[in-house]
């Protein structure tokens, strides 16, 4: 298997698609609200550049947040996961599995703040076939295209996410996560709905895991995806930045 | 191909085997000497743990150096790849790409400081075919067993290695890049080498990647490994944490 594998790559009969946002100064971040306290923005600090501080090299350190740029949130990330496993600690069959695109972008285009409905994920498995066994929903709202301008990404916390009885529908699934285009997987507006950040509260309460930030969803048939998603293993961390590729048939 | 892979790998066909060294405050970090600068330590910030600072999440700031842990040396990386390839820039064939591994664990037992020869590496030829045009050379130490602890994975700057020579055979390979289980891909005596550090100076000046703090490689076989290298995409970066995973037939 592994040896049609690496040759079916070689010769481009697989497609690999990199579905992560590039992290820069740029990349958005999450602005919660007073009192809560917030994630640094990402940031390189400069340890030398073929200069006295190290002739031939160039590095950098790098500040960062767990929940920044495209990231998984592991289960301990949110209080109804609290003694779920840390990031470090997911299976890497989760990690390396299939994964479904179901489109909304229309719906999105017309109202920023739409939720995803459990009749729309019924509507789409009627033609797709079942969500898949231990693998991702992406889900694709078309946010991915305003991730260049933070502004626009967050549009002041108008962002398009998934209903509390929808989030409910996907935790009692046998999904593994959550892929979403925004900054997190709740919806702009989650503070607001029963219970508050529904997609957090079910998901993470149920084990699974949310993935954020991505990006050509668009590139992506909606079935037939073997997603690698790689978080850093941060023993005891709430999530991390992560790398995802996909690979699909060409 | 994909729908057979994902079969393979749900059906346990595939084993998935994690290269990647955890991420700890203990993790390892290279210490050059005055006057050159170094990286910061690994290290976690809380911002909030179900607390008043977020009452119903948990989550952490990074600090991190670009080459710490499991991480990846980009082609900037060095002076000799100054104008080559940032880590965001690495195309997605070099990141999931065949891999060998090249076992010297008994010679490093006798001597720490032990360089391969490119001798050693045509005699693994005769047994396993030429090294993978496109892939990956992992280089097999049995250091990794030493990463639990600083002061032995840092050895008073007594680790194996590569010489002048064969680091610039492998430059000029086929090889996408060169993995190793220490801290950096070159030797813990390479400062006093011609070229110094000949590993960065070759790979990173032909446009190869390094890849280090590899573990695990005892649970390889020598050929027919997949290897997923997923660096974060750092614009402008010289390197990046990674996660590495293998995909190997059972
Ligand atoms: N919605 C949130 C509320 C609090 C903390 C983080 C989040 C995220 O979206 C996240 O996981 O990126
Ligand atoms: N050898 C070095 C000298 C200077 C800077 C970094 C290194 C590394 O090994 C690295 O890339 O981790």
């Amino acid at each position: 298997m592994i040896t049609d594998l690496l040759a079916a790559i070689a010769s481009e009969q697989i497609d690999l698609i990199d579905l992560t946002a590039p992290l820069t100064e740029k990349t958005p971040v999450l602005a919660l609200p007073e009192p809560f306290k917030n994630s640094q923005p990402f940031r390189l600090e400069l340890i030398s550049r073929y200069d006295e501080d190290g002739p031939a090299w160039y590095w950098n350190n790098i500040h960062a947040g767990e929940h920044t740029g495209t990231h998984v949130d592991a289960p301990n990330h949110w209080v109804t996961g609290k003694d779920g496993l840390d990031v470090s600690q997911v299976p890497l069959r989760s990690l390396i599995a299939p994964a479904v695109v179901l489109d909304v972008t229309d719906r999105v285009a017309e109202n920023p703040d739409f939720l995803l409905e459990i009749a729309d994920v019924e509507e789409w498995q009627r033609t797709n076939g079942p969500v898949p066994e231990g693998g991702w929903l992406l889900y694709r709202t078309g946010w991915g295209s305003r991730s260049k301008n933070s502004a626009d990404f967050l549009n002041a916390g108008s962002t398009p996410g998934i209903s509390p009885e929808c989030a409910r529908w996907l935790a009692d699934s046998g999904l593994v996560g959550l892929g979403v285009e925004t900054v997190g997987t709740d919806a702009g507006q989650a503070a607001t709905l029963d219970p508050a950040f529904p997609c957090h509260h079910h998901l993470q309460g149920a084990g699974k895991l949310g993935l954020t930030q991505l990006q050509n969803l668009d590139r992506l048939p909606a079935t037939g995806i073997a997603l690698a998603v790689l978080p850093l293993p941060i023993v005891g961390g709430s999530g991390s930045p992560a790398r995802v590729i996909a690979m699909v048939d060409r």
